[in-house]
């Protein structure tokens, strides 16, 4: 097909602009006050009645005439009659003449007659009468009509953002329903063939993977202070996905896709927005976000997103939640950035901006330091490691360690972890962090924990064996059983390492990042050496041994699945599975600390949580202290 | 009744402390992960499959063996037959054996036999064969099932907000509902007699007015996190109030009500307290807030707040809220306070806590500036003019200007406005304010204006007349016509001033610190030059000179109930209301700024809406510029 054609990739200023002119503004709408809270006010609303409506005691006393005081004081007092009183929400039955009284209460109506009111505190009875003590002037502890809102004066103007305390302004004037701005709403239409919705089976044989940036932009979306709609995909039909995109732009102010990895899918968007809009541009010099689209389609804009998570949400943070936001009136939130300083050197010069993502962790002092989230921007779990993004210029070659940075949060919630550690991936470590308030743990292995520690960004690290960094502070230890994951009831009868060089069993290994590996190939070494060969002559006569898994449950589950005869792995995992297990050995686990972080909070609070936690390595297979 | 006494006020220490101990934490619930955002997950969720489940292309080109391409390069490209191809969200149907290869998509599933992907750029194709134009390794350019997220791994711990990034991590590994932490459900009573719904009609004459309170506490206990729950207020019938409040202790974690004025009231609340639960403390040794109440009633928890708006909101701030959040699991919003310089010096020497109510302002740096609002705690208008409140020890006997202090904000969405200004109550002033974000505007009267600009508070003041304040700047000014204000038709056939002083009117003043009211005056005094008297015989001669009115319509919303027979005012207010209008003169309003303010963009603006706003003159009848 016959493509528009963008020669030169749009500036990143050149794609708001088009985006702005995309003009979302959804117009207004009336709400009941009682869930007006968090919404714009769409125009001035003026007090149409005086609060209070009636001149009114503030306080429990007599309503009297101020001149009947003139001269009393505790030796000489006033004398009134007491002539009625007046409740509060009732209308007085009784007027006050002079050498009269009236008792009122705090918030009653004068009665009519009266132009004061005195402190009950300051009088006595006498029979019916009552001794005034003090001299009063016309008006006291009296609020007039109007006195705290008069009608005709200016409440609120449109654009306040309504809060408790201006709902109580508009209480207090008698409004119950007020217009606000209408939220925006955004269609997301899914365009990816392979995508199943969470909660759906998956085929994963079928290469079909869960929607992850439908419900990360709908709440995004949310967040921003828009209205999300969720466009049902329909695989590779792509007259449902047409119907779907023309549909949403009936009905919505914004239509958003996130990037497809198929070129049709790209070509039913392209069409459709030829035909019932335009497209602005295509392609930004951005990174990332490089193919991004806008345009209109229909009545309504259109950003198409890239495919990955994080970089979805990273253009999504940049470039669409300013939008959604003006659309809704609202501005953005402070704690949108925070400023940090990079524990790093990090190098970069494509000559385009560069949207980083970043995550973020305290020193010892509670100072912010940013580093760089290295994963591939594929992976959903940067979405989690990453706290927001930092924008390096096209000109900007490196970011210098220390150097002061500017991060955009991914949400104004998103709050840096008190306790950042990398390291072995254990299960007991697993349940002693529920026990700590804000952690990040990211379980690469013991060498990726060593490594991540020596730069500086973690606090902890977690290490098996004799893999414990020097110069650190070690805050904990305990020892877990490791040894081979095997079928229930072990058809195979495998006994221990010798049986996977000389049977022909199908083994599944751990990654060598693990230090549950590195455990694994000391009595890989052992063997050899007691039959007289290399390591390799001996690993290579063990079927999968190359097959490297990452996390501490995957071979386990491998062999539960019945694609591995046996797998390495730990007792507390067959025991979680209801596999079983040959045990080989025990070993330590160990987690350090930078020295500087030590002194952490969070850091005691895991000491705490390892000395205390007895109840976690009892409930684990395999564990102890 | 016996009441149970407590001879002490307690301490604020001892209040947070009998309110934590009333343990509100309400379990917790499953909801969909689609409406999950802002939630707080109630437990660990681990992954339960691998992210991606399959081994994946990461881009589009050919699968393949590696053991195929060794040595190829540009000029020496190894020959594959292309045996298929595979598309994201499909099997393979296809096998890779050596010598072959398979087309693949970004996203689709490695077909069995092959071990790497090279990218299409680096091939060509050639009849039904490939050309590998470089050499590739065993999983080159494969995303290999578990590497972003492996089964077993742990993915969030219990705690975890869940903001969008959270949402996709939990989409990803198909989770569609999650345990949450359940929001704490609070019971609002509303125990006034004089209380009204907003909606429903006011009696004015019987003391009757608008609930603030219900509305205002009940958006602030979702603010915090938790679920309100408003029961019905029934005036004086207290077996109802008994009634709502028994049924609110069943419904509800906690139940809250604020002060009643009403005796009645106060002792119905004590009954059941001491029958269905125990009053742990009532009287805090804080201003306000004395009178707060603390217990259970029945299974629930209570809290009894004081009366005033602004008095209830500071004690659910200072202890409330944070019960609330605790219980749902969140954490206190950054942006809940900021900290500033006091504008002015603040006296205080009453030796118990004091919670101050203070308005925000930045001065033309930026930099942020805290005044306190002198209004009576029982002005609902002070819930609009303060921002937060500032802790203030028994043992601190004044602020000092310009010293730093922590403001708690009353809301984390509370902004300081961006623009503060005070003096005449103007029509065209409350226009020309909409088209400025977040002004704050006090029509207290060109005196008070002046007052608060010399103060070092305000940013402008709007005086009239010759009450311009010598080394300000001006921004802008305006004439304005004003006169009597008299029924529809003029019946009385008023023709000025010496008509109210010879007739029988009852005629409604403005406050002196209107600057309207000098103007008038300026006439009462000509007037009274003309006939010989003074000002005083003059005005005792106008019926209801004295009886001065705080807003620029009140005289004319006077007039036109029939209150009175002619009032001070603008032709533009007569004309808004429908009645007649004398005229008298016009009067010049100029808007001046503080020097050191006049830079602030939110002051130019008000300068440039000034210098445009020749619609809003228009529209108003007697104004031009």
């Amino acid at each position: 097909m016959d493509r528009k054609q963008f020669r030169d990739l749009a500036s990143p200023e050149r794609a708001r602009e088009a985006i702005r002119s995309l003009d979302l503004a959804p117009g207004e709408e009336t709400v009941p006050l009682r869930t007006a809270r968090g919404r714009v006010l769409a125009e001035r609303i003026d007090a149409d009645l005086d609060v209070p409506g009636f001149d009114r005691a503030s306080v429990d006393g007599y309503a009297l005439t101020a001149a009947d005081t003139f001269g009393a004081d505790e030796a000489d007092p006033a004398r009134l009659e007491r002539v009625g009183e007046v409740h509060a929400g009732t209308a007085p039955d009784v007027e006050v003449r002079p050498g009269e009284c009236a008792e009122i209460s705090t918030g009653a109506v004068l009665p009519p007659g009266a132009d004061a009111v005195v402190m009950v505190e300051r009088t006595d009875r006498d029979g019916e009468d009552v001794l005034v003590r003090t001299a009063v002037a016309p008006g006291d502890r009296v609020m007039f009509a109007g006195a705290d809102i008069a009608a005709g004066e200016r409440a609120l103007g449109p654009g306040t953002t309504l809060t408790p305390r201006e709902i109580g302004l508009l209480s207090a004037i008698g409004v119950d329903s007020v217009p606000v701005r209408a939220k925006p709403t955004v269609g997301i239409v899914s365009t990816g063939d392979e995508l199943v919705r969470p909660g759906e089976p998956l085929d994963s044989g079928a290469g079909q993977i869960y929607d992850v940036n439908s419900y990360t932009v709908a709440s995004a979306v949310e967040e921003a202070g828009g209205v999300a709609e969720l466009y049902p995909h329909a695989g590779d039909d792509y007259d449902a996905m047409e119907n779907a995109l023309r549909t949403a732009a009936e009905e919505c102010d914004l239509v958003l896709s996130s990037g497809s990895t198929s070129a049709s899918a790209v070509d039913v968007i392209y069409r459709v927005v030829e035909e019932t809009g335009e497209l602005l541009l295509h392609g930004v010099a951005v990174k990332p976000g490089k193919p991004m689209l806008v345009g209109r389609l229909g009545g309504s804009a259109y950003v198409g997103l890239p495919g990955y998570p994080v970089s979805a949400l990273t253009i999504f943070r940049a470039f669409v939640a300013p939008a959604i936001r003006r659309a809704a009136g609202l501005v953005a939130p402070e704690t949108e950035t925070v400023t940090g300083r990079m524990t790093a050197r990090e190098r970069y010069s494509e000559g385009r901006l560069r949207y980083m993502p970043v995550g973020l962790v305290a020193d010892a002092e509670g100072e912010t330091l940013v580093y760089p989230v290295d994963k591939g921007s594929g992976a959903t779990t940067s979405l989690v490691e990453a706290d927001g993004i930092v924008a390096v210029p096209p000109d900007v070659e490196y970011l210098a360690a220390g150097e002061s940075v500017e991060v955009q949060l991914f949400s104004p919630e998103v709050r840096p972890p008190r306790l950042f550690g990398a390291g072995e991936d254990d299960p007991a470590l697993s349940r002693l962090l529920d026990r700590i308030d804000r952690p990040r743990y990211l379980a690469v292995g013991s060498r990726q924990g060593r490594r991540r520690l020596r730069d500086g960004a973690t606090d902890v690290g977690v290490v098996t064996g004799d893999q414990v960094p020097d110069e650190t502070v070690e805050i904990g230890a305990y020892d877990r059983e490791w040894g081979l994951v095997v079928p229930a009831g072990n058809p195979r009868n495998i006994g221990g390492l010798a049986d996977l060089v000389d049977d022909d069993v199908v083994f599944r290994n751990r990654t060598t990042d693990a230090g549950l590996r590195s455990t694994f190939e000391a009595s890989v070494e052992d063997l050899a050496a007691e039959r007289g060969l290399d390591r390799r002559e001996l690993t290579e006569a063990i079927s999968g041994f190359e097959i490297a898994l990452r996390a501490h449950e995957s071979p386990a589950r491998a062999v539960r699945s019945g694609d591995a005869d046996a797998g390495l792995g730990l007792r507390a995992s067959a025991a979680a599975l209801g596999t079983g297990f040959v045990g080989c050995g025990t070993e330590r686990v160990t987690v350090v600390a930078d020295p500087d972080r030590a002194a952490k909070p969070a850091v005691e609070e895991l000491r705490t949580a390892i000395e205390t936690g007895e109840d976690v390595f009892e409930s684990l297979a395999g564990y102890r202290r």
